[in-house]
């Protein structure tokens, strides 16, 4: 075990929800680090293990009330670990990936502080596979690309993707989004001429209890449905066929994956007092909400 | 802990070498399963909590030479699941990308045999974190591709990818290729209009302790120099700019990942008796490459 460092900071991906997910490095550096500065949407359970004297600082944000702002969050990186202290800067997913650890890195590089980046889990893979979909596939899908459909907070709320260059893409397409997005996306993509009748799916609250189908949307055909084992990505490279539009589906049956981890989270997700101290108790009481395809429908927790 | 289960097959993904990248269900699964089929490239000590009475069955396909056959591999699961055992399907990376996990998935639902899927953090991933180079950014990159330009060894040899897609795709692309093919990835993509004097790097051996770049290649401007932080995807949504032909460059001084993982490692991937009795010390004294632009330069692993 490699303790976290005095001054440095770590920026660490989470995972996309299940506790089993996180990596072993994420573990042993949250139970030894002098500050935990964690987003909202971490894995139940996820500072169980952190030391009794560590603080805890929720530094989520929540739509419509942003309780700190980015520049915020890297000032307090910053600040503590020039203090001497250990910090660990905890991402859900996978901090260079949608997670706006690009930016909390060069903003640490600015002010000198040394930092290092633990890969996480991303719920793009995750999902799926929890759902049962590869994303490539020797067959048909030598590509998957993964892209963000969130819309940002400081544009005018409209999608600015090449959405043709999209539905040319020779493989899987991921899209992480709000649900709420869904028909957009879907639209602009076979708009752009993506084929429609591409096996698609959509899944909520990925690798979490919760983890479902949502309603099926506009012009997504054979998305949503009940589902049996079949492959999403179908376009052979050179054809003028078409991929999926990502997501995944369940696969209720199939993989009892839910209820074994509705079993672990159970045990490891106490409201511990480590996470009480914070005043905020990750995935044990909180709504949750998964990355991909969902945070407009918020669940409880299994905890 | 749930422990692996009797009757099921979990395809459980390693991640892209370190040790500490690996989940924390993989553990254990790993420590709790009867069987294990391994890839050859596996984390140093990845089986070294494994069960004594494990059954520890090296799988991995070697250049040349395939030890067996992806048919055999699928039988040889089904089989054991069941007689009864629980069986770890371990494989390097993520089993849903590029790992084949698609294929024995399709092989043990055909079968009726129950599994399970365990997400990993795949080398495309991680091989640019631990380079320091974030895959998305806020301001110029809202989409990443993983592509495989590894040769098919059925096909001809060719690489049969829809280069004009790939070099319109607008975000950061990520290569999972041997070096021997970097020239002719960088041809065939600057050839179909990416722009040759994108920011790019290549990344071998990518989180192990060996991690460096390689010497540079033909038309891969500015890849692979010394390295300090920047940015690599740099097309803006809409524009004909262009964004890399990803890979990472070693930010030698800035994140001293190498160096701790050195030690870790060391520790904590002995030869033990349980790989030794597989007769395969996967990452110990074993070749290993990165699946991440390397796999045809081969170095010894730290431990």
């Amino acid at each position: 075990v490699t303790a976290a460092r005095a001054g440095v900071v770590y920026l660490v991906g989470a995972g996309p929800g299940d506790p089993g997910l996180m990596t072993l490095r994420a573990a042993e550096l949250i139970a030894s680090a002098n500050v935990v500065l964690h987003d909202r949407l971490i894995p139940p359970g996820a500072l169980g293990e952190a030391r009794q004297d560590a603080e805890l600082i929720d530094v989520g944000k929540r739509p419509g009330s942003a309780q700190m702002s980015q520049g915020e969050i890297e000032r307090l990186m910053v600040e503590r670990a020039r203090a001497g202290r250990s910090v660990v800067r905890l991402k859900g997913g996978d901090p260079f990936v949608f997670g706006r650890g690009g930016e909390e890195a060069e903003a640490l590089a600015a002010a000198a502080v040394p930092f290092e980046v633990v890969p996480g889990v991303t719920a793009g893979v995750a999902a799926p596979a929890y759902a049962g979909i590869p994303l490539t596939h020797r067959d048909d899908a030598s590509a998957v690309a993964f892209v963000t459909a969130h819309e940002d907070p400081d544009k005018d709320g409209s999608l600015l993707l090449d959405w043709e260059a999209l539905a040319r893409f020779p493989g899987t397409l991921v899209l992480y989004m709000g649900v709420k997005r869904l028909p957009e996306v879907v639209e602009r993509l076979v708009g752009a001429g993506r084929d429609a009748g591409e096996p698609a799916a959509a899944v909520e609250r990925g690798t979490m209890a919760g983890q479902r189908r949502p309603r099926p949307a506009l012009r997504l055909p054979r998305s949503c449905s009940p589902g049996r084992w079949r492959r999403v990505a179908r376009r052979s490279v050179g054809s003028s066929g078409a991929p999926s539009t990502g997501c995944g589906w369940s696969s209720p049956g199939r993989v009892p994956r839910q209820a074994a981890w509705r079993r672990r989270c159970a045990r490891s997700a106490p409201r511990s007092s480590s996470c009480r101290r914070s005043g905020s108790c990750p995935g044990s009481t909180r709504p949750r909400f998964a990355t991909w395809c969902s945070p407009s429908t918020r669940t409880r927790s299994s905890a």
